[in-house]
């Protein structure tokens, strides 16, 4: 069975350009904190990457710390600074924040105080963008990066974090952004690696990947090609939402990503289509995929105002520019399909 | 210029078969979170690498937590539980020990309450080895895996940890092991990964290369390959110390790794030992990587009662199962020559 990956919040694929970049990388002997010629070259490819990784998202101007992901990134900004954050952040930021702002029916996060408030660009499973006050904390921009414009140094935030694997990059590597002038209190100790922010020996090889696909991310971006996956996912929902009465686009109304789409049938459990879709060829999800398997209704949906039933009806369609009308078509025709049957034994 | 690559305790070569699993995992689309296709066998390469790195570790009844480096392991196991250690301990485990217990002249730690001691197998400078006391909270095993004996379930230590770039897997990925019925407090926080212990989305393409090279160290070592590197070592000592008087190998009484070497030549600076050798064409270091630049006295060797002078003219030489004695004799050669010179300059 040919297969559509229609999941690239969770992960999107690895870019070509990542991927030969890595393989170079891995031939690369060497400690990049050893001071022979070996350790001098895997730091240069490190440092290469990261000013790639700095210009994608208009960070030159600040420092840039390399970590495991966009987990271990919100964990260095956002530990014990005793700062708020709404429902609607991922659990990577809620672990370590007050959830205490409201969220309006559209998504939009109220912020009160942005000097002590974490907040995330775009959301990862409804694509709802936030506007970015100046002088907040900590933005989470790790699936607004590379899909819209996201410029670090004039965004007028402390600190930023973006994973590498939301943009094609390789899993296991991420960056947080901090202002100059600014710190961090380590959390991995042991080494001076990172500036003292992050000890341990550098994943030479992810580190290389992350700044192929940043510099690829960016180029992209540049020359438009979201705009077209925009309109990609603008004709699905106008067509499921034709075909399927009673569809609902979680956020449709707000500023939003344009590769994803939260798809509401009230009453045919998310994790069932979920289900369905991948034993008919296609990988979606109900949710973020790291609260996959929880078998419980988004919270981002519940902020939002929608009922528990609503809420756990969700299936999220989230595409990039390698994604395809006839993948799409075949996609809208095989949910519909099962939509119309799930109609029958519900009625 | 031809190198000869001599610092296999920094970060050994990327294992051929290592190099092939991560080609292939990169391939792998998708979030081991994820439920669908894809998720599920990203997740499946998961659990095939954590099954490899458990037999190679002798920890099959132990549960083994991915973390992106031995730095990370020993933060998790660590951190805030009032443990002692020896100074001869990497700096990441005496970020969080109390750094008390002593050590003699031959390196061996003196353990007085085991529950309460993180002590490392192997030291990464001298590589000399400790005996491990049944009951000890913590092991470092990040120098001793791969290159001797250990099993974790047989030790009868709590936790121990490895990282993978030092058996010829990837930088970026180590493993904790933890005996079963035992914790720890997770740091990484916001989804349910590694059974609650390690949040964020997992570096497939290391953990796959991890489980590779874990499988060749195992077989290696059973192979007897270690064993020939020691004769390597050996004869190497053997040649400097007959060729240069007043040479010492720190360690060289004590029960030390098969292929380590630290040569003290006091009154010739590490650092500018490792120049030179580099120049020459030969990657050493004057102590463990992560130190390397700071231009100060190890205190590994302060600790075994090596006065400053002796402590910072030391040269590490690591090697591995693909050094040559031809790189070994040409090493040999270089050194003594520019031992020569020195002696000349120093008179």
């Amino acid at each position: 069975m040919i297969r559509a990956y229609l999941d690239w919040n969770a992960s999107a694929p690895l870019r070509v350009e990542a991927r030969e970049a890595m393989v170079a990388a891995l031939d690369q002997l060497g400690n990049p904190s050893s001071i022979h010629a070996e350790g001098r070259a895997a730091r240069a490819l490190i440092e290469r990457s990261r000013a790639k990784v700095a210009e994608a998202a208009g960070a030159m101007g600040a420092d840039v710390v390399f970590v495991s992901g966009a987990t271990e990134a919100a964990a260095l900004a956002c530990a014990k600074r005793d700062l708020v954050c709404a429902p609607v952040e991922h659990e990577a930021v809620l672990a370590w924040c007050h959830s205490e702002l409201s969220v309006d029916s559209h998504g939009a996060v109220e912020v009160g105080e942005p000097a002590r408030t974490a907040l995330q660009a775009a959301n990862s499973e409804t694509g709802v963008i936030q506007p970015l006050p100046e002088g907040l904390a900590v933005v989470d921009a790790t699936q607004a990066f590379g899909k819209v414009p996201f410029a670090f140094d004039w965004s007028g935030v402390d600190m930023a974090f973006v994973s590498a694997h939301k943009i094609g990059g390789p899993k296991g590597i991420g960056a947080l952004f901090i202002r100059r002038g600014l710190d961090v209190t380590a959390r991995l100790k042991g080494g001076g690696q990172e500036m003292g922010r992050r000890a341990g020996t550098e994943n030479v090889a992810a580190i290389a990947g992350f700044g192929a696909a940043a510099e690829a991310a960016g180029r992209d971006l540049a020359d438009g090609v979201w705009q077209e996956v925009a309109a990609r996912r603008d004709a699905l929902e106008e067509r499921l939402m034709a075909e399927a009465p009673g569809l609902i686009c979680a956020g449709k109304g707000a500023d939003r990503l344009p590769n994803t789409t939260l798809m509401i049938a009230p009453g045919w459990k998310g994790e069932t289509q979920v289900m369905q879709m991948d034993l008919a060829g296609f990988a979606v999800s109900a949710g973020s995929a790291c609260s996959s398997g929880k078998l419980r209704g988004s919270g981002v949906l519940a902020a939002m105002g929608f009922d528990e039933t609503a809420a756990g009806s969700a299936l999220r369609v989230s595409i990039g520019p390698a994604t395809t009308d006839e993948e799409l078509g075949r996609f809208a025709e095989t949910w519909l399909g099962q939509w119309v049957k799930h109609r029958a034994r519900a009625a």
